[in-house]
């Protein structure tokens, strides 16, 4: 049984056709966009209807994704060891860092947020748990690029957008800098995504010593950067809390 | 065509199964609890793995659900109407009324929780979007009941479990309530789902005046009830946020 089942494979491609770009589209734009005949869109999008992973507004007559997806995909988080594991130390290190904490996993060629603590100011701030970030330029995806062998065998296929002017993109560069990254067992991210934005990133291992994610710290440059660099005391609690929770995880410590 | 696709059907209850009870399941379990010759069940998972909805586990070969349904849950909330235009308002809400703060629409049987703002008190809370709440039992729940008539029908041949003491579970006492809320346009929650705790919620309408969802305050008795009753100024208070979010839904004011 070589192959896969052709009705799920078109199902998932229509979900993730509905994740990205417009976001509510009608029959037609699903059909054309997926090279199927619109009796087949059709069948697909009423099933998928059914069980409540598409919603179909009933004025315009165009689909979006369901409510399902939300229940089915925080009972995800639910069962995620990592992320069960991370909470109390994640909740600490943003504390006494006084900075936003991500917790994120390689996932179709980016890093998963699995784990956002909001910055401790009392200020707005929108979850990020779920979202994607890119392999190339953050902390996170570094981190993880370095120490993954298939995250780092995708990144050499993958589209290395250029987010800003300090975004490294050529894979000799790209290289050295994992080269570094393994070297010296973190990862920074200097303005290389976000304008104005830096980050600092240390990976998480198992019982196995194999990366299962990375943890860091994101914040504004003119409060986590010294001199250009990230401060070292970030660095060091960032550091601290990829071992604790590795050392939660059963990974030994040496 | 009237009968929905089966492949799609059981992937569909595969991933339901995998989201309740022990959530970590191997093959034969899965098989059988479906009813599914172990061929065809390894099929559905096969491509369900492929495509990201189902991880195994390597060292157990056990089935979880898979990083993907995070992804795109969260994409779900990106599109979600409602909650985009609800944000600011339940901020607000938490702020003033020193509460935590729960917006959710009818899914399933039950109140699918698509925003939580954290009580503002720096303590440690646990998320709860994505999480179900009963119908019987909640202020939010209650409320869409009360206006929702396939909600309404749901509830009546749903299992209504006694949570608490409290907790009214016959039918007919039931519809009292959920007439004085009708009457009255909001609902509450006096320790009927936990132990200590009680809430208060109402109605969002969009532009036909249709319940699409209902916000809540909750939190300890101590801090929100006095002689045994909701604050009044915080009954109030959630009041105004369900008329603000549904004027910002084009639902007229009278």
């Amino acid at each position: 049984m070589a192959k896969h089942i052709q009705s799920l494979e078109r199902a998932a491609a229509m979900l993730r056709l509905l994740a990205g770009g417009e976001r509510r589209l009608g029959l037609s734009d699903i059909a054309s966009a997926l090279g199927l005949a619109k009796a087949t869109a059709h069948g697909i999008l009423r099933t998928l209807q059914h069980e409540g992973f598409v919603e179909q507004d009933p004025d315009s007559g165009r689909y979006q994704l369901g409510a399902e997806l939300l229940r089915l995909g925080t009972t995800y988080l639910d069962v995620h060891e990592l992320r069960a594991r991370a909470l109390v130390w994640t909740d600490d290190l943003a504390r006494s860092g006084g900075e936003a904490v991500y917790l994120g996993v390689v996932h179709q060629h980016g890093v998963l947020i699995v784990h956002h603590v909001f910055r401790p100011d009392d200020s707005r701030q929108v979850l990020e748990v779920g979202a994607m970030q890119p392999m190339h330029s953050t902390a996170l995806g570094k981190v993880l690029t370095a120490l993954d062998p298939v995250a780092h065998a995708e990144l050499v296929d993958a589209k290395r957008e250029p987010f800003t002017a300090a975004t490294v993109t050529e894979l000799p560069d790209i290289e050295k800098v994992l080269e570094a990254t393994r070297a010296q067992g973190y990862a920074t991210d200097l303005e290389e995504t976000w304008e104005g934005v830096a980050s600092v990133a240390a990976p998480i291992l198992d019982r196995h010593r194999l990366p299962v994610g990375a943890v860091g710290i994101t914040g504004a440059v003119e409060r986590v950067c010294r001199d250009g660099e990230l401060r070292p005391e970030l660095v060091a609690a960032v550091r601290d809390t990829a071992r604790s929770v590795s050392r939660d995880l059963g990974a030994k410590p040496f």
